[in-house]
C-alpha cells in the first residue's frame, strides 16, 4: 500500500485556508517528482494521505532531508507570504507518495494534524 | 493567468487535518481531469491557488455543477467517512486549474476558507 505523508508547521498558526492551499501545494509538487509507476498504483489503491504536524522549520526539514535520504520524493513548500506568514517562510513539506512502510519509517513519530 | 479554487464545505467543521487531506484530495484529482496544456502553464506561473468555503452541501454541489457546465474540471470529493464525517459525505470541491476571469464566474460570490 501506498501513502503520501502530508506534514504542516503547527507554530505558524495558520488559517484553515491558508493551511488547506499549503498542503494542496505540497502534495500535488510531491506527486509530480514521483515515478509513474508509483503514482499509478497509488491512484489505483485510492491515492490515500495523512496530514501531519510539526512545531517548527527544523523538525519540518528533517523530515524533507530524511525522505530525500531514503530517495523518496519529497517537496518543501516556501511560502510567498502575501498573507499571514514571511516571504519565504517554509510552511510544509509532503514525501511520497511511496510505500507506507517507508513513509512511517520516516513521519511514524509525528502526530496527526 | 491561470488558478484552482479549493472549496471546502465548512459547515461540516472538520478539524486542520481533515481540511489538509480533503483539499490536497480535490486538488489533485481536480488537476488530473484537466489537459496538460493548460496543467502545464499553470505550473509554469507556480500553481495558483485559493481556498474557499460554503455553508453546505448543495451550495458545494452547485458550484461543482457550475464548472461542468462551463467545461471547466472539477472533482467532487466524498468522504471514506473512517473519521469525523459520516461516510459518503460531500467535503470538497476542487475546480480548475483554469482561466481566473472563468474561475471567478463559478467561485467569485464564495468567501476565502
Amino acid at each position: 500500500m501506498y501513502k503520501q505523508a502530508i506534514i504542516i508547521r503547527n507554530d505558524l498558526q495558520m488559517g484553515k485556508g491558508k493551511i488547506a492551499a499549503q498542503a494542496s501545494h505540497a502534495s500535488l509538487q510531491a506527486y509530480l517528482k514521483t515515478d509513474e509507476e508509483t503514482r499509478d498504483e497509488w491512484e489505483t489503491e485510492g491515492m490515500k494521505k495523512i496530514a501531519l504536524k510539526v512545531d517548527g522549520e527544523k523538525e519540518l526539514i528533517q523530515a524533507f532531508n530524511a525522505a530525500k535520504k531514503r530517495k523518496i520524493r519529497a517537496a518543501l513548500i516556501h511560502d510567498a507570504g502575501h498573507t499571514q506568514v514571511e516571504p519565504g517562510t517554509v510552511t510544509a513539506v509532503a514525501i511520497g507518495p511511496a510505500d507506507e512502510d517507508e513513509i512511517d519509517v520516516i513521519t511514524g513519530k509525528l502526530k496527526l494534524l
